[in-house]
């Protein structure tokens, strides 16, 4: 028997006690579960980044893996919390739409409004519900795996879209949805959004100060300092500077605008 | 047989090579152990940030999870390696006072001077005890779970008392123990420091820029930009703005002196 | 049956979906693998700081494990991904020089250019051979242990030398590696290029504003305030103040001279 896996993903940062509360009382309950953290990077309260996080990383974790993930502004409020199983994987976390990008790539999908409370940490904090409810959530779940015995059904959970580039004339807008570590803008552009930049066709893009004409395949292969777009790791159009930080070469960040022109 | 936990609290950062030597002495010696990081983000030499970091965290754990807890600016001096057992946990930590909260939340408490040079990883190095005395000594402790195998009892250990607020007329002085990541201040009152906290009762509280008269249950409750009180989850009156950073908006840090009025 | 460890050395930081993507391919391959993360903190792009870092840490780990190491400006061009057997550890990695220092410390080498495409995760991307390449071929070889059905062995592979001191007169130039979490200055400096360090002879350092004649066995013996030498514990000369951060104090960083004068 394998041991389960629980994924974290919060807003928490590593300098605080929180995550290893939430790791402690998992153990606790299942000292067998193997416990993994996405990341605790995640802008805070920033719900969307929160939502592209673990919509981009859970797809890579083996089935019946149990990802909690906690970016809760509205924790001890009305705000529900949720469990979340697809075909192949299980989700834990406040129902305030941060499990929407995993909506989106799941057919199958079941969601309880998690209600049993024998299986909340006593008493339960009003202000850290990853430590009195997810986590122990989580690691019960890994023991029993009876979803149905956490809650009630329902179809009523928040899901919101995630933003989508829009057509206007010639132009298509977009908008930078996160930079990563090396200053790469990831775009909320795919693929099928503009074909043209698979296909080798014409595309200009302009975003902060930059004007852009070039898609290539490799980050190496684009010539010192000239800014690029890339269609990146996981699926996005991205633009790139190489060996350099595109966000400060282009002075944009998260939220900027991005067009890319046909032609 | 459950594998046993080694957790890790420490100021060395995550860059280094530091976290992963101490890792890996202990993999050499019992691979069997789960090794949970609980920060590596103490304040560089911060002897107390660390004592308020471990006695937040350590309550969460199984029993029988060894702590090792390594902010150690005396390290090669003639300051102490010991090894603590409490009723349920195991510490492992310079004799500095880092253990000072640890001690504080414990009833029965067993210390030793760790002596025993050979469990130690050879040469000792002056600079770097976390990889050549306390990992290698946690992981034997969890081979053979003998404490006094290790050294000799002692009584005078180090211990300091972790600032408390003082009462001045109508008026409870205290400090700002901590930032966490969400720019939350966490003080160092408690609510039996001012019960009027918890029961609704009338208080004024100055910190920075601002003066509260609000405590509220959770952050979601809080008027957008307006500073509140509210008792956080390690249980002390925390100073926040909902959605945003105290810290910044009160334009106070660690240190900072907070004042609770009454009535 | 001991659990096989996989470390991780990377410049990918923690804040995207690139270490998880990692760690969740391996286990879907191997669920039994330990993986411990060395650091993600590596500088982006630097090569020299990877090499630098999988050469200080990787031999605290017990034999056979398995370290990738991701520092990786060229993904996804002509540089050939490899599988490296040392007498007691593996490592995969791209063949970029980024384990010149782990060469610099073994005796028996073998090395091959990875071309088994079938243990690769499909299709390929041209950014991310972390994840589909290097994270799989780590993951399978803990299944197999047959290095040799990764591909063909080479000898030719890229290794450059560690930056080392030169004499110049009465004088040794050298550099500052790296800095640490605490603002201590890794020099290239070993006590065999000047043994005087060590035996106490007289030694003049001079970097960035300082002149230092001291050279101290622990932080804890150097007078507060004052920069001091110290031979650190990992082997090189480093530069440090007394719970104090020497970058700030020296007005010094990264690849900064260090001067050493004899007598």
């Amino acid at each position: 028997m394998t041991r389960p896996i629980v994924t974290l993903t919060t807003d928490f940062g590593t300098s605080d006690y929180f995550v290893a509360a939430m790791k402690g009382v998992i153990l606790s309950i299942n000292p067998e579960v193997n416990i993994v953290d996405i990341t605790h990077g995640v802008m805070p309260h920033d719900i969307l980044d929160g939502a592209l996080t673990i919509g981009q990383a859970y797809k890579y974790f083996p089935s019946r893996t149990v990802h909690v993930v906690v970016v809760d502004p509205g924790v001890g409020t009305e705000r529900r919390p949720i469990l979340v199983a697809s075909d192949t994987h299980y989700f834990v976390a406040p129902d305030n739409g941060v499990l929407s990008s995993v909506y989106d790539q799941t057919e199958a999908l079941y969601v309880w409004n998690i209600i049993s409370e024998h299986y909340f940490r006593q008493p339960v904090s009003k202000t850290f519900h990853g430590r009195d409810i997810f986590a122990p959530v989580a690691a019960w779940l890994t023991k029993s795996w009876q979803t149905a015995s956490f809650g009630e059904p329902i179809t009523d959970f928040v899901r919101f879209g995630i933003p989508k580039p829009k057509a206007n004339g010639n132009a298509i807008k977009g908008i930078v949805l996160r930079v990563d570590q090396f200053g790469n803008l990831i775009t909320n552009f795919k693929p099928e959004d503009v074909p043209a930049l698979l296909n080798g066709g014409k595309v200009t893009i302009r975003a902060g100060n930059a004007t852009i004409n070039q898609v290539v395949p490799t980050f190496g292969s684009a010539p010192a300092g000239q800014p690029v777009g890339i269609i990146g790791s996981s699926g996005y159009l991205e633009l790139a500077v190489n060996k350099a930080n595109a966000s400060r070469t282009l002075g944009i960040a998260r939220g900027a605008e991005v067009t890319v022109e046909l032609g």
